[in-house]
Protein backbone atom coordinates (compact mmCIF):
# COMPACT_ATOMS: atom_id res chain seq x y z
CA UNK A 1 0.00 0.00 0.00
CA UNK A 2 1.10 3.67 -0.71
CA UNK A 3 0.34 6.14 1.70
CA UNK A 4 0.33 10.00 1.08
CA UNK A 5 0.43 12.17 3.42
CA UNK A 6 -0.53 16.09 3.39
CA UNK A 7 1.81 17.95 6.22
CA UNK A 8 2.38 21.32 7.72
CA UNK A 9 5.88 22.02 9.35
CA UNK A 10 7.28 25.08 11.26
CA UNK A 11 10.65 24.35 9.51
CA UNK A 12 12.61 26.35 12.23
CA UNK A 13 14.13 23.76 14.49
CA UNK A 14 14.89 21.21 11.30
CA UNK A 15 17.80 21.18 9.24
CA UNK A 16 14.86 21.27 6.22
CA UNK A 17 12.87 18.21 4.94
CA UNK A 18 15.83 15.83 4.22
CA UNK A 19 16.86 12.83 6.36
CA UNK A 20 21.26 13.86 7.85
CA UNK A 21 22.92 11.93 10.23
CA UNK A 22 23.13 14.72 13.00
CA UNK A 23 20.23 16.97 12.73
CA UNK A 24 16.70 17.09 13.76
CA UNK A 25 14.84 16.87 10.32
CA UNK A 26 10.98 16.60 8.85
CA UNK A 27 12.03 13.27 6.85
CA UNK A 28 13.48 11.81 10.33
CA UNK A 29 10.72 12.72 12.45
CA UNK A 30 8.03 11.41 10.35
CA UNK A 31 9.85 8.15 9.41
CA UNK A 32 10.47 7.53 13.04
CA UNK A 33 6.76 8.00 13.97
CA UNK A 34 5.75 5.70 11.01
CA UNK A 35 7.82 2.80 12.27
CA UNK A 36 6.55 3.20 15.79
CA UNK A 37 2.78 3.30 14.49
CA UNK A 38 3.35 -0.01 11.86
CA UNK A 39 6.38 -1.33 13.51
CA UNK A 40 8.17 -0.97 10.13
CA UNK A 41 11.45 0.69 8.97
CA UNK A 42 9.57 3.14 5.82
CA UNK A 43 11.48 5.23 3.74
CA UNK A 44 9.35 8.69 3.11
CA UNK A 45 9.51 11.18 -0.31
CA UNK A 46 8.46 14.43 0.20
CA UNK A 47 7.41 16.58 -3.23
CA UNK A 48 10.00 19.45 -2.40
CA UNK A 49 12.96 19.05 -0.01
CA UNK A 50 12.64 21.82 1.44
CA UNK A 51 15.96 23.58 2.89
CA UNK A 52 16.51 24.18 7.12
CA UNK A 53 14.15 26.90 8.21
CA UNK A 54 11.39 26.58 5.26
CA UNK A 55 8.29 26.04 6.65
CA UNK A 56 5.21 23.95 5.07
CA UNK A 57 1.26 24.23 4.69
CA UNK A 58 0.72 21.91 1.97
CA UNK A 59 3.93 19.09 1.33
CA UNK A 60 2.95 16.55 -0.31
CA UNK A 61 4.91 13.02 1.29
CA UNK A 62 4.30 9.34 0.72
CA UNK A 63 5.88 5.97 1.91
CA UNK A 64 4.98 2.05 0.54
CA UNK A 65 4.21 0.06 3.24
CA UNK A 66 3.25 -4.11 3.64
CA UNK A 67 0.35 -3.61 5.95
CA UNK A 68 -2.85 -2.19 5.15
CA UNK A 69 -3.14 0.65 8.17
CA UNK A 70 -6.21 2.26 9.12
CA UNK A 71 -5.57 5.98 8.09
CA UNK A 72 -8.09 8.09 9.97
CA UNK A 73 -5.88 6.02 13.11
CA UNK A 74 -2.43 6.65 11.46
CA UNK A 75 -3.16 10.30 11.14
CA UNK A 76 -3.84 10.49 14.78
CA UNK A 77 -1.51 8.34 16.12
CA UNK A 78 1.47 9.95 13.77
CA UNK A 79 -0.16 13.80 15.47
CA UNK A 80 0.65 12.03 18.73
CA UNK A 81 4.24 11.26 17.88
CA UNK A 82 5.87 13.53 15.19
CA UNK A 83 6.22 16.66 17.80
CA UNK A 84 4.45 19.73 17.88
CA UNK A 85 6.42 21.26 14.88
CA UNK A 86 4.40 19.07 12.27
CA UNK A 87 1.36 18.29 11.81
CA UNK A 88 0.02 15.14 9.43
CA UNK A 89 -3.05 16.94 7.55
CA UNK A 90 -4.72 14.36 5.86
CA UNK A 91 -3.35 10.88 5.34
CA UNK A 92 -4.66 8.96 2.17
CA UNK A 93 -4.46 5.55 -0.09
CA UNK A 94 -2.46 6.88 -3.27
CA UNK A 95 -2.10 4.70 -6.40
CA UNK A 96 0.50 1.77 -7.23
CA UNK A 97 3.87 3.88 -7.92
CA UNK A 98 2.95 7.04 -6.99
CA UNK A 99 5.91 9.38 -6.32
CA UNK A 100 5.27 12.74 -5.13
CA UNK A 101 8.37 13.97 -6.05
CA UNK A 102 8.36 13.29 -9.80
CA UNK A 103 4.31 13.06 -10.23
CA UNK A 104 4.02 16.77 -9.03
CA UNK A 105 2.54 19.00 -11.93
CA UNK A 106 3.54 21.89 -10.16
CA UNK A 107 4.63 23.01 -6.55
CA UNK A 108 3.49 26.64 -5.22
CA UNK A 109 5.79 28.39 -2.72
CA UNK A 110 4.46 31.99 -0.25
CA UNK A 111 7.15 34.10 0.57
CA UNK A 112 5.85 36.30 3.39
CA UNK A 113 7.76 39.59 4.56
CA UNK A 114 6.54 41.63 7.61
CA UNK A 115 7.18 45.24 6.72
CA UNK A 116 6.66 47.96 9.11
CA UNK A 117 9.18 49.00 11.60
CA UNK A 118 8.39 47.15 14.76
CA UNK A 119 9.15 43.70 14.67
CA UNK A 120 6.28 41.10 15.90
CA UNK A 121 6.30 38.07 18.46
CA UNK A 122 3.23 36.60 15.96
CA UNK A 123 5.83 36.80 12.77
CA UNK A 124 9.11 35.91 14.26
CA UNK A 125 11.24 32.94 12.47
CA UNK A 126 7.75 33.20 10.12
CA UNK A 127 8.66 36.31 8.06
CA UNK A 128 11.56 38.42 7.03
CA UNK A 129 10.99 41.21 8.83
CA UNK A 130 11.98 44.32 6.49
CA UNK A 131 11.97 47.90 8.67
CA UNK A 132 12.07 50.21 5.78
CA UNK A 133 9.16 51.43 3.11
CA UNK A 134 8.47 48.97 0.03
CA UNK A 135 7.21 50.34 -3.51
CA UNK A 136 5.32 47.36 -3.65
CA UNK A 137 3.41 48.48 -7.48
CA UNK A 138 6.95 48.46 -8.50
CA UNK A 139 7.69 44.85 -6.62
CA UNK A 140 4.53 43.85 -8.01
CA UNK A 141 5.54 44.77 -11.67
CA UNK A 142 8.84 42.76 -11.22
CA UNK A 143 7.32 40.29 -10.51
CA UNK A 144 4.69 39.64 -13.37
CA UNK A 145 7.54 39.77 -15.32
CA UNK A 146 8.81 35.99 -13.97
CA UNK A 147 5.36 34.66 -15.15
CA UNK A 148 5.62 32.29 -18.13
CA UNK A 149 8.91 29.94 -19.48
CA UNK A 150 12.40 31.94 -18.63
CA UNK A 151 16.19 30.51 -17.94
CA UNK A 152 16.47 31.38 -13.81
CA UNK A 153 20.38 31.35 -13.82
CA UNK A 154 20.12 34.88 -12.03
CA UNK A 155 18.53 33.23 -9.10
CA UNK A 156 20.35 30.24 -8.89
CA UNK A 157 22.21 28.88 -6.37
CA UNK A 158 26.04 28.26 -7.07
CA UNK A 159 25.86 24.76 -5.59
CA UNK A 160 22.30 24.07 -7.60
CA UNK A 161 22.87 20.33 -9.60
CA UNK A 162 20.01 21.19 -11.94
CA UNK A 163 20.76 20.21 -15.41
CA UNK A 164 19.80 23.83 -16.45
CA UNK A 165 17.47 26.77 -15.22
CA UNK A 166 14.96 26.89 -17.45
CA UNK A 167 11.72 26.91 -15.68
CA UNK A 168 8.06 27.52 -16.39
CA UNK A 169 6.05 29.61 -13.69
CA UNK A 170 1.77 30.04 -13.72
CA UNK A 171 1.79 32.08 -10.73
CA UNK A 172 4.07 35.32 -9.78
CA UNK A 173 2.33 37.71 -7.98
CA UNK A 174 2.57 39.84 -4.83
CA UNK A 175 0.18 41.94 -2.78
CA UNK A 176 0.21 43.73 0.60
CA UNK A 177 -2.28 42.47 3.55
CA UNK A 178 -1.90 45.03 6.38
CA UNK A 179 1.63 45.22 7.44
CA UNK A 180 2.09 42.03 5.30
CA UNK A 181 3.64 41.59 1.78
CA UNK A 182 3.28 38.55 0.32
CA UNK A 183 4.44 36.64 -3.01
CA UNK A 184 2.87 33.73 -4.50
CA UNK A 185 4.86 31.70 -7.41
CA UNK A 186 3.94 28.36 -8.68
CA UNK A 187 6.05 26.60 -11.29
CA UNK A 188 6.74 23.20 -12.42
CA UNK A 189 9.72 23.29 -10.71
CA UNK A 190 12.54 24.96 -9.15
CA UNK A 191 16.58 25.64 -8.77
CA UNK A 192 17.80 25.50 -5.56
CA UNK A 193 17.25 28.66 -4.03
CA UNK A 194 15.04 30.62 -6.49
CA UNK A 195 12.44 31.78 -4.63
CA UNK A 196 14.90 33.19 -2.00
CA UNK A 197 17.06 34.80 -4.70
CA UNK A 198 13.84 36.06 -6.83
CA UNK A 199 12.26 37.87 -2.89
CA UNK A 200 15.63 39.07 -2.07
CA UNK A 201 15.65 40.99 -5.76
CA UNK A 202 12.16 42.16 -5.49
CA UNK A 203 13.20 43.77 -1.80
CA UNK A 204 16.02 45.51 -4.11
CA UNK A 205 13.45 46.95 -6.28
CA UNK A 206 11.07 47.88 -3.56
CA UNK A 207 13.44 49.93 -1.26
CA UNK A 208 14.39 51.74 -5.04
CA UNK A 209 17.63 50.30 -5.42
CA UNK A 210 16.77 48.49 -8.69
CA UNK A 211 14.16 49.44 -11.18
CA UNK A 212 12.01 47.59 -12.97
CA UNK A 213 13.70 47.67 -16.18
CA UNK A 214 17.31 46.68 -14.58
CA UNK A 215 14.93 43.83 -12.98
CA UNK A 216 13.83 42.51 -16.41
CA UNK A 217 17.37 43.05 -17.54
CA UNK A 218 19.07 40.86 -15.16
CA UNK A 219 16.38 37.96 -15.74
CA UNK A 220 17.75 38.09 -19.07
CA UNK A 221 21.54 38.61 -18.48
CA UNK A 222 21.49 34.82 -16.37
CA UNK A 223 24.18 35.98 -14.28
CA UNK A 224 23.77 35.09 -10.76
CA UNK A 225 26.04 38.09 -9.52
CA UNK A 226 23.39 40.57 -10.77
CA UNK A 227 20.43 39.71 -8.84
CA UNK A 228 19.75 41.12 -5.01
CA UNK A 229 20.55 38.83 -1.84
CA UNK A 230 19.01 35.91 -0.67
CA UNK A 231 16.46 36.30 1.05
CA UNK A 232 16.28 34.67 4.34
CA UNK A 233 14.38 31.19 4.86
CA UNK A 234 12.11 32.06 8.04
CA UNK A 235 9.77 33.59 5.01
CA UNK A 236 9.21 30.95 3.17
CA UNK A 237 6.32 28.26 2.82
CA UNK A 238 5.79 25.03 0.51
CA UNK A 239 1.85 25.62 0.71
CA UNK A 240 0.49 23.38 -2.47
CA UNK A 241 1.93 20.75 -4.90
CA UNK A 242 -0.75 19.78 -7.89
CA UNK A 243 -0.79 16.43 -9.01
CA UNK B 1 5.84 63.47 29.84
CA UNK B 2 3.35 60.79 29.59
CA UNK B 3 4.54 58.58 26.94
CA UNK B 4 1.65 56.05 25.08
CA UNK B 5 2.61 52.46 23.94
CA UNK B 6 0.75 50.27 21.48
CA UNK B 7 2.07 46.65 22.52
CA UNK B 8 1.83 43.23 20.33
CA UNK B 9 2.71 40.62 22.64
CA UNK B 10 3.09 36.39 22.96
CA UNK B 11 1.30 35.68 26.37
CA UNK B 12 2.42 32.46 26.18
CA UNK B 13 5.59 32.28 28.53
CA UNK B 14 4.34 35.51 30.50
CA UNK B 15 2.29 34.96 33.78
CA UNK B 16 -0.33 37.19 32.16
CA UNK B 17 -0.09 41.49 32.02
CA UNK B 18 0.26 42.55 35.79
CA UNK B 19 3.16 42.30 37.59
CA UNK B 20 3.82 38.73 39.99
CA UNK B 21 6.81 38.76 42.52
CA UNK B 22 8.48 35.36 40.94
CA UNK B 23 6.56 34.98 37.56
CA UNK B 24 7.51 36.75 34.06
CA UNK B 25 5.02 39.40 33.67
CA UNK B 26 4.32 41.72 29.92
CA UNK B 27 4.74 44.35 33.04
CA UNK B 28 7.60 43.46 34.12
CA UNK B 29 9.32 43.37 31.46
CA UNK B 30 8.24 46.43 29.87
CA UNK B 31 9.00 48.22 33.17
CA UNK B 32 12.69 46.51 33.36
CA UNK B 33 13.33 48.01 29.45
CA UNK B 34 12.01 51.35 30.12
CA UNK B 35 14.08 51.78 33.27
CA UNK B 36 17.16 50.83 31.29
CA UNK B 37 16.39 52.90 28.60
CA UNK B 38 15.56 56.01 30.41
CA UNK B 39 17.60 55.61 34.01
CA UNK B 40 14.77 56.13 35.69
CA UNK B 41 12.54 53.99 37.33
CA UNK B 42 8.80 53.76 36.02
CA UNK B 43 4.85 52.28 36.71
CA UNK B 44 3.37 51.35 33.60
CA UNK B 45 -0.32 51.01 33.17
CA UNK B 46 -2.21 49.07 31.02
CA UNK B 47 -5.46 49.17 29.05
CA UNK B 48 -6.29 45.53 30.19
CA UNK B 49 -4.76 43.33 32.34
CA UNK B 50 -4.59 40.38 29.96
CA UNK B 51 -4.10 36.81 32.27
CA UNK B 52 -1.61 33.97 31.77
CA UNK B 53 -1.47 33.11 28.43
CA UNK B 54 -3.58 35.58 27.02
CA UNK B 55 -2.00 37.44 23.70
CA UNK B 56 -1.98 41.29 22.53
CA UNK B 57 -2.18 42.60 18.87
CA UNK B 58 -2.98 46.62 19.89
CA UNK B 59 -2.87 46.58 23.89
CA UNK B 60 -1.96 50.49 24.80
CA UNK B 61 0.29 51.04 28.19
CA UNK B 62 1.68 54.04 29.33
CA UNK B 63 4.01 56.05 31.57
CA UNK B 64 4.91 59.05 33.10
CA UNK B 65 8.71 60.31 32.89
CA UNK B 66 10.58 63.63 33.97
CA UNK B 67 12.61 63.31 30.97
CA UNK B 68 11.47 64.18 26.73
CA UNK B 69 13.01 61.10 25.33
CA UNK B 70 12.79 61.18 21.39
CA UNK B 71 10.38 58.21 20.95
CA UNK B 72 11.40 56.80 17.86
CA UNK B 73 14.77 56.19 19.35
CA UNK B 74 12.71 55.13 23.06
CA UNK B 75 10.23 52.41 20.48
CA UNK B 76 13.78 51.19 18.63
CA UNK B 77 15.85 50.47 22.38
CA UNK B 78 12.48 48.68 23.65
CA UNK B 79 12.31 46.75 20.96
CA UNK B 80 15.96 45.59 21.26
CA UNK B 81 15.46 45.47 24.93
CA UNK B 82 11.44 43.81 25.99
CA UNK B 83 12.29 40.67 24.49
CA UNK B 84 11.02 38.62 21.60
CA UNK B 85 8.15 37.92 23.01
CA UNK B 86 6.93 41.53 23.02
CA UNK B 87 6.70 44.26 20.36
CA UNK B 88 6.33 48.41 20.42
CA UNK B 89 4.40 49.38 17.78
CA UNK B 90 3.98 52.75 18.60
CA UNK B 91 5.60 54.84 21.05
CA UNK B 92 3.54 58.29 21.63
CA UNK B 93 2.96 61.53 23.40
CA UNK B 94 -0.27 61.49 25.17
CA UNK B 95 -1.94 64.28 27.11
CA UNK B 96 -1.39 65.36 30.85
CA UNK B 97 -3.00 62.73 32.72
CA UNK B 98 -3.75 59.82 29.90
CA UNK B 99 -5.03 56.87 31.60
CA UNK B 100 -4.57 53.94 29.33
CA UNK B 101 -7.75 51.99 31.54
CA UNK B 102 -10.33 55.00 33.23
CA UNK B 103 -9.90 56.61 29.42
CA UNK B 104 -10.92 53.75 26.99
CA UNK B 105 -14.17 54.14 25.55
CA UNK B 106 -14.37 50.29 24.31
CA UNK B 107 -12.12 47.17 24.42
CA UNK B 108 -11.91 44.42 21.23
CA UNK B 109 -10.95 40.77 22.12
CA UNK B 110 -10.75 38.00 19.16
CA UNK B 111 -11.04 34.46 19.58
CA UNK B 112 -9.39 32.20 17.50
CA UNK B 113 -10.44 28.59 17.26
CA UNK B 114 -8.82 26.27 14.76
CA UNK B 115 -11.19 23.83 14.13
CA UNK B 116 -10.26 21.19 11.98
CA UNK B 117 -9.20 17.09 12.87
CA UNK B 118 -5.33 17.82 13.01
CA UNK B 119 -3.09 20.47 15.24
CA UNK B 120 -1.09 22.96 13.26
CA UNK B 121 2.04 24.22 14.26
CA UNK B 122 1.39 27.71 13.22
CA UNK B 123 -1.71 27.69 15.74
CA UNK B 124 0.14 26.42 18.92
CA UNK B 125 -0.27 28.49 21.59
CA UNK B 126 -2.15 31.03 19.61
CA UNK B 127 -5.79 29.14 19.03
CA UNK B 128 -7.90 26.77 20.67
CA UNK B 129 -7.82 23.46 18.81
CA UNK B 130 -11.24 22.14 18.46
CA UNK B 131 -11.45 18.97 15.97
CA UNK B 132 -15.11 17.97 16.29
CA UNK B 133 -17.67 19.70 13.70
CA UNK B 134 -18.86 23.01 14.73
CA UNK B 135 -21.97 24.71 13.47
CA UNK B 136 -21.16 27.81 12.52
CA UNK B 137 -24.39 29.15 11.72
CA UNK B 138 -25.80 28.36 15.35
CA UNK B 139 -22.72 30.04 16.75
CA UNK B 140 -23.25 32.78 14.74
CA UNK B 141 -27.20 33.48 15.90
CA UNK B 142 -26.03 32.86 19.71
CA UNK B 143 -23.35 35.24 19.64
CA UNK B 144 -25.42 38.28 18.30
CA UNK B 145 -27.93 37.77 21.16
CA UNK B 146 -25.36 39.26 23.02
CA UNK B 147 -25.19 42.88 21.28
CA UNK B 148 -26.21 45.24 23.21
CA UNK B 149 -26.68 45.73 27.10
CA UNK B 150 -26.70 42.64 29.22
CA UNK B 151 -26.28 41.49 32.70
CA UNK B 152 -23.23 38.94 31.94
CA UNK B 153 -23.38 37.40 35.18
CA UNK B 154 -23.85 34.09 33.78
CA UNK B 155 -19.89 34.03 32.08
CA UNK B 156 -18.56 36.16 34.97
CA UNK B 157 -15.57 33.84 37.03
CA UNK B 158 -16.31 33.18 40.22
CA UNK B 159 -13.40 35.27 41.81
CA UNK B 160 -14.24 39.07 40.13
CA UNK B 161 -14.56 41.85 41.72
CA UNK B 162 -16.44 43.76 39.76
CA UNK B 163 -19.52 45.27 41.12
CA UNK B 164 -21.94 43.58 38.81
CA UNK B 165 -21.78 42.59 35.61
CA UNK B 166 -23.82 44.68 33.25
CA UNK B 167 -22.06 45.82 30.13
CA UNK B 168 -22.80 47.07 26.65
CA UNK B 169 -21.26 45.20 23.69
CA UNK B 170 -21.09 47.30 20.05
CA UNK B 171 -19.74 43.77 18.61
CA UNK B 172 -20.41 40.60 18.61
CA UNK B 173 -19.59 38.59 15.52
CA UNK B 174 -19.00 35.07 14.55
CA UNK B 175 -17.20 33.59 11.20
CA UNK B 176 -14.98 30.80 9.73
CA UNK B 177 -11.93 31.83 7.90
CA UNK B 178 -11.03 28.21 6.02
CA UNK B 179 -10.07 25.86 9.20
CA UNK B 180 -10.30 29.08 11.57
CA UNK B 181 -12.95 30.34 13.56
CA UNK B 182 -13.30 33.55 15.05
CA UNK B 183 -15.35 35.18 17.27
CA UNK B 184 -14.80 39.13 18.04
CA UNK B 185 -16.45 41.19 20.78
CA UNK B 186 -16.07 44.84 21.68
CA UNK B 187 -17.70 46.46 24.86
CA UNK B 188 -16.75 49.46 26.95
CA UNK B 189 -15.63 46.64 29.73
CA UNK B 190 -15.40 43.22 30.45
CA UNK B 191 -16.19 41.28 33.92
CA UNK B 192 -13.04 38.42 34.69
CA UNK B 193 -12.83 35.54 31.95
CA UNK B 194 -15.93 36.81 30.25
CA UNK B 195 -14.83 36.28 26.49
CA UNK B 196 -13.19 32.69 27.76
CA UNK B 197 -16.86 31.89 29.41
CA UNK B 198 -18.78 33.14 26.09
CA UNK B 199 -16.59 31.16 23.79
CA UNK B 200 -16.92 28.04 25.48
CA UNK B 201 -20.19 28.43 26.04
CA UNK B 202 -20.74 29.06 21.92
CA UNK B 203 -18.61 25.81 21.17
CA UNK B 204 -21.44 23.71 23.02
CA UNK B 205 -24.19 25.34 20.97
CA UNK B 206 -21.67 24.68 17.81
CA UNK B 207 -21.10 21.05 18.83
CA UNK B 208 -25.35 21.05 19.19
CA UNK B 209 -25.46 20.04 22.86
CA UNK B 210 -26.84 23.76 23.49
CA UNK B 211 -29.46 25.28 21.04
CA UNK B 212 -29.64 29.09 20.67
CA UNK B 213 -33.01 29.28 22.32
CA UNK B 214 -31.17 27.75 25.70
CA UNK B 215 -27.94 30.04 24.92
CA UNK B 216 -30.64 33.23 25.28
CA UNK B 217 -32.28 31.38 28.48
CA UNK B 218 -28.77 31.06 29.85
CA UNK B 219 -27.58 34.47 29.31
CA UNK B 220 -30.88 35.77 31.22
CA UNK B 221 -30.16 33.60 34.27
CA UNK B 222 -27.57 35.34 35.14
CA UNK B 223 -25.89 32.35 36.80
CA UNK B 224 -22.61 31.19 35.65
CA UNK B 225 -23.80 27.29 36.32
CA UNK B 226 -25.98 27.16 33.62
CA UNK B 227 -22.82 28.23 30.80
CA UNK B 228 -20.45 25.95 29.43
CA UNK B 229 -16.50 25.93 29.87
CA UNK B 230 -14.35 28.49 29.86
CA UNK B 231 -11.81 28.11 26.66
CA UNK B 232 -8.55 28.12 26.87
CA UNK B 233 -6.24 31.07 26.93
CA UNK B 234 -4.23 30.40 24.16
CA UNK B 235 -7.13 31.75 21.56
CA UNK B 236 -7.57 34.90 23.10
CA UNK B 237 -6.05 38.11 21.45
CA UNK B 238 -7.04 41.95 23.20
CA UNK B 239 -6.83 43.47 19.54
CA UNK B 240 -7.77 47.37 20.03
CA UNK B 241 -8.63 50.12 22.62
CA UNK B 242 -10.90 52.94 21.41
CA UNK B 243 -10.21 56.11 23.26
Amino acid sequence: MVVKLTLEYDGTRFCGWQLQPNAPSVQGALERAVGIVLREPVRIVAAGRTDAGVHARGQVAAFRTARRPDLAALRRSLNALAGPDIAVVAADAAAEGFDPRRDARSRTYTYCILNRSAPSPFWRQRAWHVPFALDVDAMRAAAEILLGEHDFSSFRAADCTARHAVRRTFASALGRHGDVVRYEIEATGFVRHMVRNIVGTLVEVGRGALDVARFEALLAACDRRQAGPMAPACGLYLVRVRY
